[in-house]
């Protein structure tokens, strides 16, 4: 799961936004406590259901905006170097297929 | 979003699993907490969309753990009283609707 | 996948809507026949997978009203003998799960 | 949803795989008409729903690798010159976003 330096990139290209994903981050982390309160306190199971909905939209929403981050980086090192740039794309496939798939 | 108290539900149908349901939501809390400190760190975009799509799924297992527990519920209370089923299992389609969606 | 007869279910909660479900899968059937047109003429890569993405929800509002009318069904089933009714709810949940996850 | 020819693209980049593509979707055309025998000879309605679900992952499956062509397409084409890069990430992205969620 850690970054293999062999792959020799300085920062991931999500750097410029790294504030804006913190903050939707702790956010998703609130609807998470929330969402045990809820539980806690016995709430309705489908006003539960909502709010897990809500949640997994939130999650998908980051992961939409750091792939594209991602591919515009992709994109860059391979003008600038056209290294690895086949398994870059396909690293990147693999990673939308499991977006879709979940 | 409440709890419709004109329903009359003493208590939801998923109470048996309580703990449970918050042991799961406590370790997904910490799944997103890890994703923070991942972008706080730099690690490589890849690792963090697999990291997002892993806490995206385990929301659902408790979305579809959350909803068998409801149907049960619903059920035994049709047997019981016979009221108000079909508003239930729209509702409870719709909550289906907005996770397939999700 | 066959159904088992054993269940003894004369016929499925879905037949009162049956040429409504029909309509809406010979629809499907076109929008499959038109991605296959789409490709066939070097139709630009993101606007087949536009249609994809609209056959797949037009899939997935069949199974959801599906879904719905299985439901119903099953409790006014339990209602009427409460024969196989954890069996069906865990059935039911099984597919939803199938359904959220793809 | 036709293309834009002011693009200037001479063909899409899943023309290679073009019969695989075909071949694919003339196996879910199969699968659509297969679900509408179903329907037509009340089949149970989890069968139905269990093939709805296959019918859909086959056509996410085409989707995916129908933008891993392209995404290629579009890094050759960054690479020799420099075009509209920004924007065919920013409509690829909106091509993923909405295959995770429908």
């Amino acid at each position: 799961m850690a970054h293999d330096e062999s792959r020799d990139e300085p920062e991931p290209g999500y750097t410029t936004r790294k504030e804006e994903h913190l903050r939707r981050l702790r956010r998703i982390e609130g609807q998470v406590r929330g969402l045990q309160r809820m539980i806690d306190s016995d709430q309705y199971c489908i006003d539960v259901l909502t709010q897990i909905a809500a949640a997994t939209r939130a999650l998908q929403s980051v992961s939409i905006v750091l792939l594209e981050q991602h591919l515009r980086h992709c994109v860059r090192q391979a003008v600038r170097d056209g290294e690895q740039v086949d398994e870059r794309i396909q690293e990147a496939t693999a990673a939308i297929a499991r977006l879709v798939r979940s």
